[in-house]
C-alpha cells in the first residue's frame, strides 16, 4: 500500500522561473525538465511549433509522427528550430515503413514514444542515437512487453483518452497499478499517466496515483500552436465530457487497418450516430460514406469529421497558447501539492 | 483553472486518534467524520458489521439495499447495532416497492443513497426524515437531475467501479467536471468519487481532482467483514485490474429488468467468456445458463459465477478487517498530501 516513490513529487524550489514554478520529480530530473508534462505526440496535430512551445515552457514537446509521413516530419522537427523535442509514431504504422525511424533519429530527439504494437524491433536503434524509449501501454501485458523491450517510460493510457487506445482500462485504477509494476519489477522505469488530463488538478492527482509525470493532448489539442482548424477547435469547446464516443467507424471509412482492440475517441456527430453500431452496414454503404467523409474534410463539415478528442474535452473551454498552459496547469499542481 | 474547493482537503491536526491521522474535508465537517471515506453500498454485501465497522473506523457506513430485501434489511440494521451508518438503494428497483424506504428510514439513518434512477420521488421523505440524500450519477445530465431533485451530496462514478454503472465516463474526467458543475450551480452540494479508489494515493488523487471524499467498494468487498463467501474474495485477490469486464450477461440469466445503458463489470471468468457478445443466443438458451448459474451458486463455482468487484482489484492482494483499511488509506492519503 506504500506509493512506489513517496515524496518523488514535491517541488524543490531551489530554481525559479518568472512564470512556472518548477515542479520536481522523477521525469524533470531524468530529462531535465521544470514541468512534468508531455505532449502527446497527436499525429498531425502535435507539429513543430507546439512542440517547441512546450518545450520552451519547461515540458517535452513530442512530434505526432502518426502513421509516418517523411516530408511531414522533416518539415516539423525544422519548425522545431533548436528547441529539444522528441517525436510519436504508430508502432505497426513505422514497422511498414522502418527506415522513417531514421529521419527522426537524425534530428536528435530526446526521445520516441512507439505506440500500438510491438516496440521491441527499434529500441535498439533509438538507445544507439542517445533517445529514451518511451512506450505507451493500455494493460499489464502491454507493460510486460515493453519494459522487457528496455522501455526507458511506459505511458499507462486510460481508456478516457482522445484517439485511439483501448476501453479496456481507466486511468484511475491503470497508473497505480503500472506504477507498482514497475517499481516491482523495472524501479528505473519512469510512468507517465495520459488519459483524462486537462488541468492542475489532473496533474496532481495523476502525481499521487504514482505517475512521475504526465503525457496531455486535449488540452493541447486545443492550443494556439496545434496543427487543428479553428472551427473544430472552437466546435470541441462546446462539448462536454459525456460528448465522445470510442469507435471504429472512422478507421473503416478510411481503410485503416488498425487491429480490431483499439477503437478510437472522437466527438460524438451526425457521423458516428449515423455508423456506430452499425458497422455492417457502413462497411456495405462504404463508398458513399467515403465521399461524405471526404467532402468533410474539404468543407470543414464538423458533423461528418473526425474531431479527435478525449473525455477530458468537457474542462476545456477556451483556445490558448501552449506555453500559458503550461504554467497554469503546472502552477495549479504545485499549489495543490504543497499548501 | 481553479479548484472549486481550494485547500479544503487538508488535514487539521487539532483531533488526534490513535490509529486514523484525521483528513478533514467539506464532507468530514459535514458528517462529523475523520475519514472522506464512504463505503459502497454494496447490494448484499455492505451488510451491518461492514458499515458498522467503517463508521467506527471513522468513514461513513452504508448498507447494501440494493434491489431491496424487507427482513435482509431489518437484519443489517440490527447488525450496525448503534453505530451511525446510511443505506442505498437501487433507485429503479425501490420505485416498485417505495414503502422499504420506510424501513430504512425507520433506524434514522445518517444518509440514503439512490443509484439508477430517478431520485426525485424520494427526496422529501428523506428530508423530512432528517437524512442527507446522496445521489450516485455518471454523467452531466444525471447530475443536473440529482441536483434539481434536492441532492446533498453526489457520487461521480466512473464506469472503472465494479458491479452496475454505465461505460460512458472515467473517473478520472467526470469527477472534476462534476466537482466544477456542483460548484457553479450547487455549490452547497458536496462530491464523492467513486470507480477505482483503492488505496491512499486513489483517495489523495481524489481530493486533488476536486472531490470532497470518496466512496469505495472493491477494496471493502475484499474485508473480514464483507458478505462475500471466501473462495470468491480469494479467488479475486488473484486478478489484475485487466481481468474484469462490463456486461450484461448475468442480469440476463438472472432475468433482472436493467435499463439498457447500465452494464454491470465483473471478474471475467467461463461464463463470461462463453456469453459476452453472444447475448442473442444467451436468451436462446436461458434455460440451461440459468441451470448453470443455480448450480454456480450451490457450488461455489467461480467459473461461472459473477463475482462482482471493479478495476481496482487488480490493487486488492489481501483481505483485513475494514478498520484496518480504513486506517490505511486514509493515512497513507494524509502522508501524501502532507509531505
Amino acid at each position: 500500500m506504500s506509493p512506489p516513490h513517496p515524496g518523488s513529487f514535491f517541488a524543490e524550489e531551489s530554481r525559479t522561473m518568472s512564470v512556472n514554478t518548477p515542479l520536481t520529480t522523477r521525469l524533470t530530473t531524468a530529462l531535465e525538465l521544470t514541468s512534468p508534462v508531455v505532449l502527446a505526440p497527436m499525429d498531425l496535430v502535435s507539429g513543430g511549433r507546439l512542440a517547441a512551445a512546450v518545450t520552451r515552457a519547461g515540458g517535452l514537446g513530442m512530434i505526432g509522427g502518426g502513421y509516418g509521413d517523411r516530408d511531414w516530419l522533416i518539415r516539423e522537427f525544422a519548425n522545431a528550430g533548436q528547441a529539444r523535442v522528441g517525436c510519436g509514431f504508430i508502432t505497426w504504422s513505422l514497422a511498414r515503413q522502418p527506415r522513417l525511424l531514421d529521419v527522426a533519429l537524425d534530428h536528435n530527439p530526446v526521445a520516441i514514444m512507439l505506440s500500438f504494437g510491438d516496440p521491441a524491433p527499434f529500441v535498439d536503434r533509438i538507445h544507439t542515437a542517445g533517445a529514451k524509449v518511451i512506450c505507451q501501454i493500455h494493460s499489464l501485458d502491454d507493460a510486460r512487453r515493453a519494459l522487457s523491450a528496455g522501455a526507458d517510460i511506459l505511458v499507462a493510457q486510460g481508456g478516457e483518452a482522445g484517439g485511439h487506445g483501448t476501453a479496456t482500462r481507466s486511468t484511475f485504477t491503470l497508473v497505480p497499478e503500472i506504477a507498482d509494476l514497475a517499481a516491482a519489477t523495472a524501479p528505473g522505469t519512469l510512468v507517465l499517466a495520459a488519459g483524462g488530463i486537462a488541468d492542475g488538478r489532473g496533474l496532481a492527482a495523476a502525481l499521487m496515483l504514482g505517475a512521475d509525470g504526465a503525457l496531455i493532448g486535449t488540452r493541447l489539442w486545443a492550443s494556439s500552436e496545434a496543427l487543428v482548424p479553428g472551427p473544430a477547435q472552437r466546435h470541441a469547446l462546446e462539448a462536454t465530457g459525456d460528448d465522445t464516443i470510442r469507435t471504429s467507424v472512422y478507421d473503416l471509412v478510411r481503410e485503416n487497418p488498425w487491429p480490431g482492440h483499439y477503437t478510437g475517441r472522437v466527438l460524438c456527430n451526425a457521423f458516428t450516430a449515423r455508423w456506430h453500431g452499425h458497422e455492417s452496414r457502413l462497411v456495405e454503404a462504404l463508398p458513399d460514406a467515403q465521399t461524405t467523409y471526404r467532402q468533410a474534410h474539404a468543407h470543414h463539415d464538423l458533423d461528418n469529421l473526425n474531431i479527435i478528442v478525449g473525455e477530458a474535452v468537457g474542462q476545456v473551454h477556451d483556445v490558448t497558447p501552449a506555453a500559458e498552459l503550461l504554467h497554469t496547469i503546472t502552477n495549479q499542481a504545485h499549489r495543490l501539492l504543497t499548501v
